[in-house]
């Protein structure tokens, strides 16, 4: 990542949501010589004075100086906005995103779960929507200190009206080139629902069965029962991608199975949300694929059950 | 419940598993002036030396000398056996029951879930067999001493052969007629597999989702999203229920809902046995009625997601 990739980013990135994704993909863009834009709140004091830390099992660096605000009025326009806040905080995106993305500049969306990037194009109809699904293990150790585990690798692809697959754009080609620039593997999808429903798999039996029944990934898959029903739970998950037109074959699932039985014990990100007090990504991740599914005619029971279940387990602790 | 009452009783009786249930209803028996064998384990030294104190809200009464044993061989043989163990225990039934009945005489199983009667009548194949279902909330609070808190009622139902509705027996209004003179409220039904479908509305949602989600009932009745789960895992067992060709409306179900509002907050009996590291009653409760249910080809995916957390958390609690 030297000074020669440095004119490879002819484009200003805005980064809303400084944690330990917003954080990291950010700090390794600039850190790639592009011009970027960092909105942050609590750690606004600590990061505008200190800068950056990232501290990777890719190597360690650290960004003196960063261009951080904690008012996006101050803002440059951008030609990118990165939404890296957590979907609980998606309210606050009417007021965040008009004044801050160009026209016909492109807003990505790198969160979780299904259907935001239409929430996101009802905001700005001016602009493209690319939605991106991260496959990162990071944490924010402290302010302006951010630790990354492991992978890091983001999938691409064009949200289009009713999510109809689309050809690789020239646009989202450029923004790649820029990700591959800075170290991020990427990988272009022409179905951006499809990918969603594909990331579900994984995400809607752990992340609510981690909650739920407080246990890590490697447990879920020893216990004979839990096994069963992680698998049966997948199973609907894809019943749900029918429902939307998307085939996701069995064996998907199987190497979902074999690839987590094969992890390092995982306490996966709904859980250190639930385990530190913070409101719970409910809605995008078993909420609206349930609508989604449920417009369609279809019942999801199993993920159904766990949806109240967490509704009600989130309640609770973000009261205490 | 005096001397004149003692006349009625001329059948004996045997309590298997003297706990908070057996414990309370032996005793009451025993006071009637029945001829009561009581069963013990843990507590056989106390209680054959100092008997059984029940501090009940209907009145506290001591039997200071009781036929107390803690080898089935010791028994006298019974005309009624009552089975009050958890069905965690049954494994032990078949040498504890054909020693101990007489032969054309009764087994009593006052346990909760479905097709415990069957599993019994495997057993024992030369006397009858009847359930009882107990609004019964009672319990140890230490060696030999019972606090019964509230209700007692016992539904009455006998078994037949793939649990056809039969008539009310001589044999089932004697034994009715026992209880009644110990003052407890009996209720005779001569559809036994309704019955246990009916209590099976009300114990499945609650007793799961405590433990699944360490509640209490006001507290799953305040958060409307278990209100609505509660709500919709009824509707799973009167689907069971259907499926054995049985009819649980509407009605029944509002009327649970409606009657748990009112309760006071409760910790349901498998809360309480998993707060205390009892093994739980899974297969009774949960794994019966779905292998029932699908024995008819019906799916009961809510209760299943239910049955599987349950048999984690279960074989977790009590490794550990």
């Amino acid at each position: 990542m030297g000074d020669s990739l440095r004119t490879l980013c002819d484009r200003k990135y805005a980064i809303l949501g400084t944690g330990a994704l917003g954080g990291f993909y950010g700090a390794k863009l600039q850190q790639a010589g592009c011009d970027v834009h960092f909105l942050l709140r609590s750690d606004y004091e600590h990061v505008s004075k200190s800068g950056l830390f990232i501290e990777s099992k890719d190597g360690d660096f650290i960004l003196p100086q960063v261009n951080a605000y904690n008012d996006v009025e101050q803002m440059p326009q951008c030609d990118v906005v990165i939404v890296a806040l957590k979907t609980t905080q998606n309210y606050l995106l009417p007021k965040l995103l008009p004044p801050l993305v160009k026209d016909s500049g492109v807003v990505l969306v790198l969160q979780n779960g299904l259907g935001v990037e239409e929430e996101i194009f009802q905001i700005v109809r001016n602009v493209q929507v690319i939605g991106g699904l991260c496959f990162l293990c990071s944490n924010k150790v402290e302010a302006g200190h951010i630790r990354h585990l492991d992978y890091g690798k983001i999938t691409l692809g064009e949200y289009t009206l009713e999510y109809d697959p689309a050809p690789i754009t020239g646009r989202i080609q450029d923004i790649a080139n820029d990700f591959q620039a800075a170290g991020i593997p990427i990988e272009l999808a022409t179905d951006l629902l499809l990918a969603r429903w594909q990331k579900l798999v994984w995400n809607i039996p752990y992340n609510g069965l981690s909650v739920i029944l407080n246990a890590r990934t490697d447990e879920l898959m020893r216990d004979p029962s839990t096994r069963i029903l992680v698998e049966q739970l997948m199973r609907e998950v894809a019943a749900g991608a029918r429902s939307s037109g998307r085939v996701i074959p069995d064996s998907f699932i199987q190497t979902m199975l074999n690839y987590t039985v094969k992890m390092k014990p995982y306490r996966t990100s709904m859980k250190i949300d639930y385990d530190q007090g913070r409101p719970l990504e409910v809605e995008a991740i078993f909420g609206n694929p349930l609508r989604k599914a449920q417009a369609a005619g279809i019942n999801l029971p199993q993920i159904n059950c766990m949806y109240h279940q967490l509704k009600f387990l989130n309640q609770r602790n973000c009261i205490a």
